[in-house]
Parts: structure tokens; C-alpha cells; sequence
């Protein structure tokens, strides 16, 4: 008896403190957002209720995606973005994705010391997001981050990725306007790694643009969407930024809020945010499902499993044998 | 009734083609295994009986993964491997993964046209797979071309890819060995790039060993294992080649085959085969539950997905009950 009681006492004290966490989030409080940042970086299920509720609490932000290879200046450009959207008063939180695994995750993190200079304006928040075996992977986290500095009452966030692999494109799910950031002089072999991702742009920037042969990486960008064209809109345009020298930073800061009036008016804005919905639903339902079936894998369905080992039965095979028999509690 | 053994007759005959075409497939017809990759390449489910019988038919080829950034002259060094392995009589498929979008897929492709020159010898067999939105992605349909190619006798199968991103990770799991391939000369911003791949190296390569600068990227190599060491064997050769000269071709073959020996020697192999029979299971099985729960997102769930659209409810917790009124048949 005495046991349930203290029990119940544990969850009820529990239940107050995601309350309070919650409530300071909404308020704005960077202690609360950093300490959420952090149990969303590391994984795990305590913090999915919290989570859950802050979800509710969020829609309010423009969300911006600077993707572009190691190298462009996508930092430098973010730090002077965040600066320009500043004196519009806007809150601006940063989320620097780092792709890189434990052990050689130095070089990409590096580039961050670059935006340190911003640190002393309370109205900017950088944050570094890696993931290092959390759940849902790279782009989960980046959700689950966007919503809390959403929630907590930043106007615009932007977020940093290396744009490379399928990870990188599920972030470019995230955002309302995705800026694909070049460089001249980073040599043909890092344009095929991008090419992908230049079909994801909403606005093409081309940075460093005082070196002498920016202007054939903007003629390049601009044959390339005449051939392809944009995933995303029938018009993108390409700016060209020098981040050394300031040049073209206001106009960009325009271009990006320009481009989220015109998904609003078009009702384009509608549609990717029921996709962007559906798309988070089923990432949520695989990340349980796979749970599920890992430790299945080791507990029950040990028999299925060795006839895959002795190949008696495909994996497909396997697996729709074990889907039969489960039941989500 | 003439309808019922309408019916009949024809899934018998479609039996007796799938029966038909395994037999192919294990006799070692090309045609076959051509007419099978294509329908992988495509996806869809009428491949997959087919391809659940392959499964029980292979396990005899040794895979190789061979892996690295644009530039590092990946398909010469594998044109080069494959008419080493033939001098010991091996039958040698390659499967060239693709990870370029519909758009601008040129650019990688336009590699493998170096390899033709192989295609006279009937023991050699090429393949570049791509993946336009086959069901299972890259990492799925690199498996079962595997299996087909493991099946119709190639005992050697070597896999290229580009090394980037997580599907390329997850190929690295489909492989005995992973062999990476560096070059001098490709810039820092690729290396970077790189980093994550070397980890998971079983032996490194640097090609273009007759250029000045290959000795630094020899070493940069070896003083990065000594620093991290690798992710897969204790031990990790740093070998070089040149694909001009020929130089170091048959001793990398030979580190290869010696690669397989000590997998089954130490046990290490059958701990891998092991591990990668469960991630194809849950492979499967996540593919098997993302396609029912957009058959039903666009079907019956249209409230849950409601909630969430007006942040009424999280992503997590409509996935959650959409869960509970799941039922496999």
C-alpha cells in the first residue's frame, strides 16, 4: 500500500515537472529549451511526452533549411542572415546539424566556432544537434528541435546541413524554405555529390561571389534549372552573397520572406505542411514498430530468425510471419 | 464457374514462369538474371516470390564492397580486380549502385562507361542499379541483386558505391569486405565528407599511388586508424594501387580473399551474417508496415491525421493509436 502511494507521489511530482518544463519553454526560457535540446539529442522516451505537448504549442515560426557542401560558408552566411532578420526584431534560433559520427565528428563541428560571435545577442540561439544512435535518426531530432525553439517563441529558425544522403533530404521536409548554397572553386567532384540536392532548392545562393569565377557557378546553377527545373517552384531565383564582404545578405534575408508569403498566397505552403504531417506520422509509426520487432528479435521470435540464418526462408518471408502476430498494446 | 478456372489457370501458369525463371536464374543465365534485376530495379511486389526463393538458393559468392568518393577511380580499380579474379576462375559480378536522382543522374553514370571494355568475357557480369522510388531504397535492392547474382553462381561479387550518406552505410552491411578507396589530390572538403565511410574500411586503398602526394594520403590514412581505429577489424591493411600501372592490383586481391578466410577463421563472419540477416528482417518488415500505413493514411485514418494537421495531436501519438487498431493479415 505504502508502495503505491509512492508510486503515485513519483509520477505525480513527474507530471509537474514536464508541466513546468513545458511552461517555461512556452515562456521563452533558454535554460528549459537547452535542457529539452539535450534529452532530444540523446534519445530516449522520457522526453516523448513533453514532446507531444509542445507540438500543439508550435506553427508560429518561418523555418529556413541552408543546405550546401563543406566549404560554401553556409555558417558565415547563417551568422549574417541571423544578424539581418534581427533588425526586424525577430527571435532567431539556429540548428546546426552535424552528420558526423562519434569518433571523427571534429572536422564539421569546427565550422561552428565561426558563429560564436553572435552569442552575445539574447535574441539569437545556435545549438548543434549530432545524433549519435538516438531514435528516428538525423531528421526526428530536427522535428523534434524545430518544434521546441517553434514553441519557445523564435520567429525564424534556420537550420544548418551538410546536404548529403537521404537523411539530409528528409530535413529539407522540415523547413518551409530550403536556401542551396554554392560556392565557386570547390571542384566538380563535390558538385556530383550535391546534385541532388540542387533540385531541392527554393532559393539558389551562390556565396563567395567576389571570387573572380562566381560568375560561371551562377551561369552553371542557372543552365542546370533550365534543364531540370525545381522540384519545389516553377520560378527559383539565384542570388549571389559575399559573406566576406556583406554583399546581397539583406537581399537573400528578403528573397526568404518573400518565398514564405508566396507559399502562403498560393496555398502551396498548405500542401507541403499536410506532407510534411503525414511523412512525421509515419516516421513515428516506424520508429515504434522497429522498436517492437527488435526486441521481438531477441526475445520471441528467435525460431523465425534462425530459418532466415539457415536460409529456409527469405527475410521478407520472416518478417511478414512475425507481422501476423503483432499486437500493438 | 468458367471464371473460377479461368483464374486458375492462370496463376498456375504464372507459378510455373516464376519456377521457370528460378531455374534460369540458378543455371546461370544471363538473360534470366538480366530479366530479374530489371524487375528489382523497378520494384514492386510481383518480383518478391521470386525473389524469397532466390534467397534459399544463395550463400556461396564472397561480396565486396568497394567504396569512395567521386574521383577516386573506384570503376578501374574494380575493371582491374574482376580480370584478376578471373585468372583463378571465378565467375565476377558487379553491381554498380546509383544514388543520383532521376534528374541528374548523368553525372555518376557516366563512370561506369570505362568499364565496358570488360563485357567481351562472359564471366564478367555488370549491372549500375538505380533506385526511382523502389520500395526499400537503395540499401534493399542492392541486397536482393546480390542474392540474384549469389544464386546464378558468381563467386565473386564486387559492389561499388559512392560512399556517401546512410543507404551507403547500410549497403556496407550487405558486403563481406569494404574496401575504401582514397586518391591524393581530392581535397579536403571531400575528405571530410569521407570521414564517416573510413570507419568502416575492412582494408583501405590508396589509388593514384604512382602520383607525388599519394605517400601523404597513405599516411593520413594510417595515423587516422591509429587515432580511431576501425569500427570492423582489429587489424586494417593500408594498401596502394595504381590503376595506370597496374601496380598493387593481384596484392589487393590477395588481401581480399585473405579478408574471407579470417572472417570464417576467427568467427567474425558468421557474427556479420548473423547481424545482417536481422537488419533485412526489420527492413522488410518496415517496408511491409510503411505501405499499409499509407494505403490507410489515404483511406480510413483521415481523422487521426486531422488532429495533427491542427496540432490537436502530436505525429508520436497518432501514430500511436493508429498502431493499436492495427491488424496483419
Amino acid at each position: 500500500m505504502t508502495n503505491i502511494v509512492h508510486q503515485r507521489h513519483e509520477k505525480d511530482s513527474s507530471q509537474t515537472e514536464v508541466i513546468g518544463l513545458i511552461e517555461s519553454v512556452l515562456a521563452g526560457n533558454i535554460r528549459a529549451v537547452s535542457q529539452i535540446l539535450t534529452r532530444v539529442e540523446a534519445g530516449g522516451e522520457e522526453i516523448e511526452e513533453t514532446l507531444d505537448r509542445i507540438y500543439c504549442k508550435t506553427g508560429r515560426a518561418h523555418v529556413i533549411g541552408v543546405t550546401g557542401v563543406p566549404g560554401a560558408g553556409k555558417s558565415t552566411l547563417i551568422a549574417l542572415l541571423a544578424s539581418e532578420f534581427r533588425k526586424s526584431h525577430n527571435k532567431v534560433g539556429i540548428i546546426a546539424v552535424d552528420p558526423s559520427s562519434g569518433l571523427t565528428g571534429g572536422a564539421i563541428l569546427g565550422d561552428r566556432v565561426r558563429m560564436i560571435s553572435l552569442t552575445h545577442d539574447m535574441g539569437i540561439y545556435i545549438r548543434s544537434m549530432a545524433t549519435r544512435g538516438a531514435m528516428g535518426g538525423l531528421a526526428g531530432t530536427t522535428h523534434e528541435a524545430i518544434d521546441v525553439l517553434d514553441a519557445a517563441g523564435f520567429t525564424i529558425i534556420m537550420v544548418e546541413t551538410v546536404g548529403v544522403g537521404q537523411d539530409e533530404f528528409e530535413i529539407t521536409d522540415a523547413v518551409d524554405t530550403t536556401v542551396v548554397v554554392s560556392a565557386p572553386g570547390l571542384g566538380d567532384d563535390v558538385q556530383a555529390i550535391k546534385a541532388g540536392i540542387l533540385e531541392m532548392a527554393d532559393i539558389h545562393v551562390v556565396n563567395k561571389a567576389d571570387k573572380p569565377e562566381a560568375n560561371k557557378t551562377i551561369q552553371d546553377i542557372q543552365s542546370m534549372l533550365s534543364i531540370t527545373g525545381s522540384r519545389r517552384r516553377p520560378y527559383v531565383p539565384v542570388l549571389s552573397t559575399s559573406a566576406e564582404t556583406g554583399m546581397g545578405i539583406s537581399e537573400l534575408a528578403d528573397a526568404i520572406i518573400k518565398h514564405l508569403s508566396e507559399l502562403q498566397e498560393d496555398g502551396d505552403g498548405a500542401i507541403r505542411y499536410k506532407l510534411r504531417c503525414e511523412r512525421r506520422i509515419l516516421r513515428a509509426a516506424e520508429e515504434i514498430i522497429t522498436k517492437h520487432i527488435k526486441s521481438c528479435l531477441h526475445e520471441q521470435a528467435l525460431n523465425i530468425f534462425k530459418q532466415v540464418y539457415s536460409r529456409e526462408k527469405s527475410p521478407r518471408a520472416a518478417a511478414r510471419e512475425f507481422l501476423c502476430t503483432f499486437k500493438y498494446k
